[in-house]
């Protein structure tokens, strides 16, 4: 290791141990805090210097006997597998020659849900609690939460809060943590529109994203150059509209599939349908959808937005949005409304919705341009020019907002950019106290014009990490020094759970990817 | 797709139709041209449109007759096993049933060797004649060169002239074909010491380097971060300056496996010890080798370049270049030589290289600071600033030069800066004839600051492409519309071939990368 970089690190060391201090109590020495690495950082972490032992041989995870959940909730069943496995690797529990633990040891992680109802097949919504207590001690640990959300975020901690020692023996801390996320809405935006995402890529991003404590899933499924979902009402769009009606589409079981995976995680899965603009694949296998274009009085062969002038096209909008709004259990679903000029359309599509039940988001631009909207649409803040004075405007006006102008991953450069993603305030702009309750969270969009199965997982982890600290964590936690420790080793955590994650800049991981 | 996209597509396909002429002879219509999508463009192509078939089962590379290479020259086997595959993927050869071919199938590819060493067991290297001569017609295609290293160039593009039709038959067309190099030396820059890269990273960049007809593989072995090198001489090296020194190394098997994997692509592997300064790592391992730096009178702690004063430096550097010139066979060792003020001190390496009966590479700064340099000398200019002028001073001098200031492409932005990798014209600066002859090639850099196993591949390919074509193909072939679609094809190629080379644009392959 070079000079120059063991001073950097020197310089992160003492930064840290200055900066560290925040929230409401701590204790942490040094050694630890580069061993913790807990990303995003809790709200409230206590931790002594005090170590135990985890042995794969007999740690578990366990329903408290006080918790409303037991065995019959899957959901938490798995994620307990799934962290088990995160926190000892390949190695397998030695089931029958269990040895008898050491005293030193903590032998089980209690999940003790408080409230009636876990909600073990419910989906996690916006009003979701998403808070947990975790007390670390031997022999028996234990993560309280209301419900399973919250204790999925717990499960995420502890797993983060074991380090291995000299030998690879796995240790935790004696630590006390409290903790739930700053803003409700924390989301990812992937597009599998201008490249299709295969279903691997799709799940594998949605674990990053729970190692992460990301809960959206913004899922912009459909646009211009392709349309991959697969209506069974009208099989035709993607027939005609897919990049390949076979090996380029999401099947019904498919989109199932990526829900539960979501859901199984705390994440919600919100579809984008962007209308009325973005819709030329629309127009390939549903006739007469688009408006035509003329050139003089014949038409010049290329189409417009969707038609405004004809019925069929609100009785297709209709019967569409009808059958999306059952494969979707979100309560919300994105209806995009970019960069088109189309205020009246808008307008009878968003009732069309409102029919369905659902609430709606919608890109700035319906906003910006007057369209009468329903108190709780969600409005998405995303021209990076004047965001303050947006942000400002639309909660002025009363509305929900979620911001992503920041946060476009897509747009690459040299070196660390995730320094710029970490270092935005997102209530950094002039408004009443009101005003800044409405911004609910924000997303990182990793639009798809230069991504694919190819490049998208390396490229979204861990700069999108940047954005989950900043919609998770506390306002004080701004050190960008502290962070950078933190990353790195969270990074390479997800290189171990098999994420390949990029490098934040010089160094190595123990545990390196082993993909290509 | 959508209507824009179309659009951009038609105007690339009217490009072409316009700009494909080139070269002497030539006739191509324009479907075929989507298909070909030959990467490199050859020097001299001619292709009619009548094609024929080729069957898994029937098809096979063979030795010509009058080939001085046979079945021991263990090099063409192993290319005619992996063209094979490249072209029919894991479809098998019915070895016992193999039917009758039809008339209009290509049976087989006759290799045809005519020199009288065909250099089976040899490396390539500077002055090897990479030339080739390719003629498609049934039932047997002839592939003719003087040597082995023409085969590979040959067999590569042979397989490229291979594509699917609708239904996923292989077709070739009639084809001639006659190829050289523009420029001898076409080079990648890994650097496996700011990251640590395993074998199977590097031997997949190997594999696609043979796809792009690269040949040289400039090893940026160690530098300040790290020492992965297993010196057999001084093992404390890697011991003490690897990020680990079992994990995080190259054993000398491993090297040798490297070495040999090249070999059978065509490529050299130059290997880089970066001296005297970027030794940072070296110090851990070798005590007294770095100059200790002072703070007043006592010592700092930190280090600067290799010690001048002591003459145990230049008995380890003796030594440990003299392993290193039998350790790698090619006629150039790298000696680096950047970014440090200290000319006495390269002489003497220089020197001590020139022992070994070895030519060295440098970096511009030692001619630029007027260390003697040997005739036979190749200095790399890579300073972006003023490159038109250093060309100009370096062949003025009379010395080799490769370039690779404007290939540096580890600095990433958004969109495709492959098309600035493509526009450069390596001759274009103010010289004579002369002058000109004495640019031999240049070489495409990815340093390892954000790099490693989970992201370089992608991020290397397709845009190292880009100079892959610069440096092969003809001065005229400058074409970027024509580039865009045979390029887009091209890496598709790669995807299917298990190289994650990332998109150039909204689209998709047929052959998706299965990887995450």
């Amino acid at each position: 290791m070079s000079a120059q970089l063991r001073f950097v690190l020197l310089l992160l060391t003492v930064t840290v141990s200055q900066c560290w201090l925040f929230g409401d109590f701590l204790g942490i020495k040094e050694k630890e805090l580069d061993e913790l690495a807990l990303w995003p950082l809790p709200q409230k972490i206590q931790s002594s210097a005090v170590s135990f032992k985890l042995s794969p041989g007999s740690f578990q995870i366990t329903h408290a006997k006080q918790s409303s959940a037991g065995p019959s909730c899957s959901l938490l069943e798995n994620a307990f597998r799934r962290y088990f496995e995160y926190i000892f690797g390949d190695l397998k529990r030695q089931e029958k020659s269990r040895k008898k633990a050491f005293d030193s040891d903590v032998v089980e992680l209690q999940v003790w849900i408080t409230s009636s109802d876990p909600e073990c097949d419910g989906y996690p919504n916006l009003q979701t609690d998403e808070s947990y207590q975790l007390s670390v001690d031997e022999p028996s640990a234990v993560l309280k939460a209301a419900n399973v959300w919250g204790a999925l975020r717990g499960l995420e901690t502890f797993s983060q809060l074991v380090y291995e020692d000299n030998y690879g023996v796995n240790n935790i801390n004696k630590t006390d943590v409290s903790d739930f996320p700053r803003f409700p809405h924390r989301g990812i935006l992937l597009d599998s529109s201008r490249h299709f995402l295969s279903l691997k890529v799709i799940l594998a991003n949605l674990e990053a994203m729970a190692m992460n404590k990301f809960n959206v899933f913004h899922w912009h499924i459909v646009d211009d150059p392709s349309f991959p979902f697969m209506s069974r009402t009208f099989p035709e769009l993607s027939q005609k509209g897919a990049y390949h009606p076979f090996t380029h589409v999401y099947t019904p079981s498919d989109v199932k599939m990526v829900i539960e995976f979501a859901r199984m995680r705390g994440i919600r899965v919100i579809p984008e349908f962007d209308t009325p603009g973005h819709t030329q694949s629309w127009g390939n296998g549903m006739k007469d959808l688009l408006t035509p274009c003329f050139s003089g009085s014949s038409p010049s062969g290329s189409f417009g937005p969707v038609n405004p002038i004809l019925n069929s096209s609100y009785e297709f909008m209709t019967q569409f949005f009808k059958e999306i709004s059952t494969v979707f259990p979100d309560a919300y679903i994105h209806l995009g409304g970019d960069e088109v000029d189309f205020s009246c359309c808008v307008h009878v599509l968003l009732d069309i919705v409102t029919a369905t039940k659902k609430g709606y988001m919608v890109w700035q631009e319906v906003f910006d341009n007057g369209v009468k909207l329903k108190s709780d649409t969600v409005v998405e803040v995303w021209i990076g020019n004047k965001m303050e004075e947006e942000l400002q405007n639309v909660t002025g006006a009363g509305f929900t907002t979620i911001l992503s102008a920041p946060w476009y991953l897509d747009w690459i450069s040299y070196g660390q950019d995730w320094q710029r993603y970490y270092k935005v305030e997102p209530l950094n702009f002039p408004g009443t106290d009101t005003q800044k309750k409405l911004v609910i969270g924000g997303e990182a969009c990793l639009w798809g014009e230069y991504v694919d199965a190819t490049n998208l997982t390396p490229r979204l982890w861990p700069r999108a990490s940047a954005v989950a600290e900043r919609l998770w964590s506390d306002k004080s936690v701004t050190d960008v020094g502290n962070a950078y420790t933190r990353l790195a080793q969270h990074r390479c955590r997800m290189v171990k759970r098999g994420i390949p994650a990029e490098p934040l800049f010089v160094g190595h991981c123990r545990h390196e990817y082993k993909g290509l």
